[in-house]
């Protein structure tokens, strides 16, 4: 079996969601098959509500087992290790940070197969990249992360206007690709871990 | 007009889920039209999220009437009778188990119809089942049913592979359908009254 | 450019959501991403839904940049003011009254476009008017607006039914749909200025 570039980042980025949730499903400790429901949500949530928006029915990963075995692989081996850590919040944010670059690249390269814009390319990233956390933490009943007044889709949107950035210095695809990838990367852990956030619009009022 | 085996299920899983959306919305004392499309989009959720991701639009209730009459049927019988019981609770649980197993049913059909893989077609089968009520409980702000730690994504699991082995076994058709619906719904009452759930996958930190 | 009169109602239709999910999310003090998140889900929640279940996909945002322009220059422009007045609570619900009486007509017009009945159509209206209020209240972790015990789908479904019967009596096309609007939005602000709701299916228990 040969994989493309494009299909690698693919299986990594679910690999990574499924990661991420079956860490957050832990922590609210549901039964075996609520983590792995949540898991696959997941990992297949925004690429899901993506090709549901471009109408590319049905949905890919009904149609392979690809998706499936991946995300089995990892939520067993989460739950498999994921019993004996105690980070289990490290563990769902560096990997919910690793699904969102892989994701969004993911989701921009759809939205320019079919040359769309590319605001509404980077609005498909985002979307891609966002949305299966966004299901998540709702299930879970948490605020999702992205309303957590961090840079999240920010960090999307900034790495999505980087790469059409790089794409138009006529930089090589590949790498555009990849430093879009680990630009949204790094942009989530050095927010979270500098608690940066941006500027306010709220003009304070005279207390 | 002349129904098939599989459309009077159909019919049956709708009329269930209209009655316990019903139940649940009386519940939370909402006002009428509250109620009408709480049992709208429980009874309708499940098919409508499978449709969506078949890509078999537009979907099927807008195209005919008899959902709609089916639904509304369900609804106003039930808040006739339902403001003089008390057992809302109950009415709600049984007739949430019964459309669990009739659309879990449904959904693993049109799976197969498609033919897709047997992991797929379970999966659209719970997807089927459990997803209105999902909807129904996040839209009144409770904890969906399918995380309260009792077995329930995992009877319609247990229900569709109990389906593919009798399939197997070269059981008739129409007797394999009726024993997999008659399980789902036989484990959740089962699962409620001894207050069973799956065993745990949490490794027990010594205190 | 040459806009028709239902371009016209669906761009003040997709303004005044904006314009109200922008006063919600400033009210919650997201940042700047966050309000331009919500604006935009709330502007184009509904008419997405819509056009998924009748399989219209793409859907049309994601297809022209009209939509994003006119959600950017609402959000922008209610930012800036938004800072300096008081009342977001009355710019919400105002916005989302108009947006209701817009966005249903809109969506009863594409429901009678692809021949559907006069039921379905006016439940697709009412889904166009709600869902993005929906998804704002959800999102922002509020009780949505809908389920508030004040006349909100109603007010949609007696649009609807009013604009079906002008039809009925000859009225001139485009007066019936300004009536249909007009009475939706006005319906909304009695609603709420006088306290009103639908009279209770619930028999009071003797205490």
């Amino acid at each position: 079996m040969h994989l493309s570039f494009l299909e690698i980042i693919n299986i990594l980025g679910t690999l990574s969601f499924a990661i991420s949730g079956t860490s957050a499903a832990m922590r609210k400790e549901l039964d075996i098959f609520g983590i792995i429901i949540i898991a696959f949500v997941t990992a297949i949530g925004g690429g899901t509500l993506r090709d549901v928006l471009i109408g590319k029915l049905p949905v890919a990963w009904l149609q392979d087992s690809q998706t499936i075995t991946v995300v089995l692989v990892g939520t067993i081996t989460t739950i498999i290790f994921g019993t004996w850590v105690k980070k289990l919040n490290y563990t769902l944010f560096i990997f919910d940070a690793m699904g969102l670059g892989l994701c969004t690249l993911i989701g921009i390269q759809k939205g320019m197969e079919l040359h769309f814009s590319p605001g509404i390319c980077i609005a498909l990233g985002a979307m891609t990249g966002c949305f299966g956390g966004v299901i998540r933490d709702t299930l879970l009943n948490e605020i999702p992360l992205i309303f957590r007044k961090e840079i999240y889709a920010s960090a999307c949107i900034i790495g999505g206007l980087c790469y059409y950035g790089l794409l138009y210095l006529k930089i090589e695809h590949r790498q555009a690709q990849v430093i879009c990838i680990v630009l949204i990367v790094l942009l989530r852990v050095f927010v979270v871990k500098y608690q940066l956030s941006l500027p306010s619009v709220y003009v304070k009022k005279p207390s």
